[in-house]
């Protein structure tokens, strides 16, 4: 891992990639380099101390994380580091991703984590955040999302499909 | 810090402490002794870190945590020592507490919080089920543990005062 | 049953068997001996005085009560004995779970439940917490015990299988 | 206390007089005779046994059940007899009623507690329901019943008095 | 229909059938004579006015009124007849049914309704509750009801059936 | 009341005008005629009925029907008048209008009741759409809320005062 | 599009079609012109912007808008139109629609959108108020609209089928 | 306004200033220009759309949007610019934000918000991430940025002052 990755996404565990592959496959038709990895909060919380501590030195720029229930690995990867930080509520079986999103977004002043939505959307978005920070210094970049972005309102038709579904 | 004070008491800040003290109350009235401090998960990682790890070896035999909002403070401890760890939501501003219930009781299998009611209740109760926990080891505390039931039994009035407001 | 048996996992019905069998299963994982049954706090309200208050002398040393909706099984039999109780709301159908949650974690100072998760999470954690307790005076059973979350820890893989779903 | 007594006002704690009173006050509009108590699920276990199993016997024909939070007085009374029992949830501090609420109506089948709203319209409102079920064999309160909600209807005025702040 | 149908069971549509037969069921279970009708709130106000003003004319005893989503037909019966009316929250799409629950529920002082659980549980427990008012003045049917909880009692296992699920 | 007064504004208490006066306000400064009255849906449920059918007759476009907690007076007014009928949720105090809100907005199929915001922006937003309703036909009016909208826009000054509170 | 079609339809992508169809459908059983078209406050703003500020000139008489999540279509285009606006919460994955409800519902004092049920149910409502509207000053759609209501209040059966599920 | 300006702090009315100048005073203390407005989606939708559409031509980094209620001032600037967006739900009345907080964060994919805390901790940690995204190309504010964390940090006390209130 060199300073070419500028994104690393985390997650707390391996059921979490079914929603955050969408912020992989997002940054891929981006072509931004990332680095996927499992960290968990509560089962190796030596891997996060080291992960978020050391997050800068690696080259990272931005942090997307990912993870459901009392999640506390977008905060805690935070607090711990000063890069940008974007958190993904992951969807939870009980609650539907509500205490997800509310352990990510209600953090205290001090330590910020920019949340997006719950589920596919959120990690999608994450990816598109995380996008948009890198091309304030990235031209090729900038034109690509922007091409991204004209691509996604192209593909909105004037008129519903009405014998869809 | 010696292995006579089997409670620790964290708070992720010094405006938890109108919430915690009645945890600290309860404990005093038990005659078991408690270390209370301020741990911040978010603005003093390093302290959490070193504080959960070395709770065990310092003697502790339960931690009491409070927090509130996104409240990661009694997970993440719970992440990093085996002891009981007991958790008290404290009432948020914006949605009182309902952040740091969710927060607090919904972690992942595989690291337990013993989750307690929402602000003054919830302290006053982690006191008394760390009270419970210490006393199946010592008799003296079981006694005066069930003495304080009694008497909180004997002090409900058969009837209510209808003078009152 | 007598004091060997240190763990008591009660329910309220049958159906809540699908959840509190991952208490069970923990306990086996951890040779830590329990006893299962079925005690509803409204349609057995008799078995219930008696399984309280006997909780006790018959050995136990923390119970873990399962119950969903309008939840009164773990507070309760806490009302009944100053024994540690651990509940675990189960997943309500029409709610998910909230109404359990709230049921049994809102107890009113005096009477302390620790709560744990909605569903198989806070089962599993119920027992590793009952686990902790018991192993504050059991050598063999702390060891047990991180030896179990040291496997926890050292299952999580590094990256994800981005090849799964 | 004799069967004429046709009315148990019982209540969790002296706190909860201040809602409860209401649903005194409109029995004694109606002339209905009610006896009021504190009964605490979880502070005095026995002396909820000793009344829930003793209303019918005692010459109540309805239980009105106040609490509040982890409320389970109205439902344990209701696993105790087979009277009608009406539930009131107290509004509580942190979420307004709404875990009292949940904790109350959302019974399992088998054992039932006619609910009504949180805080003081719940109190009258129990008070309404109970004089409805002891007027169906009582002519005079049926009257009386009737007049009240009459005098209720007619204090509707037409239009709204658009001097009031 | 005359004096001997004491339970009038409404409900909203066709579609509410699906729960309030639940209702029907354990009445037919308690021998306890009712009417089921299809009375909607916002599609037949003027079968709802004629019923609900002469309910107590037609020999009804105790109204239970299901309904979903803003659920105004139990509310509004209660309005319109001094009977007791018991409300059965239906579950519905989108809100599972705390719409339901919150439209019945939360009656202004003046006109109550007990409301029951959301779903089947809520129509057993109406019927339950219809059949405790009922039995007031049924000696009868107070043994039946005795009985019904009784087996309801003694259909609960000591011990779970661990092989099922 | 003549054809010369195309709103009339329902409420369900005198409680209810510190809401909904801003209704009126609204429609005062449209110059628009209004007709305010007390309808309790519960309280006074035969004026309800002859108030919603004889609304067009009387002459009135547009009900704007404003009622808290278990509010069921603009739905039931739309079951009994084809007018359009707009709902104002006004704030209770357990719930915060989280009860009123649903009450009204989640109207079966076959019955709209359009739903404003909770409280005073619902109030001041049904005196608009009544307009706009109105203005459809009614040039003058069109031209005034055009001018009462400009005149909104313009009151947006370009930069917070920096000073204020 | 020309004056003879005085409803718009619009939502935020193809998929809410699959609701926003039943607006359509009950359009059409009116005999009420109306365009559907796919209008998408996020990834189409200058579509939203030329459609809303057309939409007078355009002809159109009523604008029905749907969407779901952080639902901003129906406000935004009721930002630049004076217009009745009546919005529809589409069910969203994770929340349920309870997301679109509030995004729609809770509009600022000076911009209002009516807003009508989550999913089907408030599609075909919104279509029902749209027609409301207009039959204020269409004799014949005022007849068809009575006359879908009377057949609507026709097709409530008197009792249930039993046989049905 | 020139390059040498990087925030923009917008929101959707003077009353939002009681929250965001929380954020104006966190860039203050970190020595990072802004330019604070306001902009209204709903009564100043032309501004809007010239701010958004010219943000970064005027040499805008990050925009900072607060808004309360149906909040559709963040989402809507992301939908006319790709500069990062960070929202902060402002607390709402009724709802203490719960509907701020939904309406910017549960955006669809394509348009991404990043999200904070409701209230004061959200606008200062959307300060505090807008300098961490400026600090990843300036050396200078990373220093400050960090001295500022390092601060605060070092002001968490080990000890609660337990002679505060």
């Amino acid at each position: 891992m060199t300073g070419s990755t500028p994104v690393a996404i985390i997650m707390g565990s391996q059921s979490d990639w079914a929603t955050m592959r969408h912020a992989a496959e997002t940054l891929d038709a981006l072509a931004v380099a990332y680095d996927a990895r499992i960290v968990s909060a509560h089962r190796t919380p030596d891997r996060l101390v080291s992960f978020a501590k050391g997050a800068r030195e690696a080259g990272f720029k931005v942090v997307i994380a990912g993870a459901g229930g009392a999640a506390h690995l977008p905060g805690m990867t935070a607090a711990m580091t000063s890069l940008p930080v974007f958190g993904v509520p992951v969807e939870s079986k009980a609650l539907s991703g509500q205490d997800s999103l509310l352990s990510i977004v209600q953090m205290p002043a001090g330590i910020p984590v920019g949340t997006l939505a719950i589920g596919r959307a959120g990690a999608v978005n994450a990816a598109l955040l995380a996008a948009a920070v890198l091309a304030l210094t990235d031209e090729a970049l900038a034109e690509r999302l922007d091409a991204w972005r004209a691509r996604q309102t192209d593909a909105v038709t004037e008129r519903p499909d009405t014998t869809a579904n």
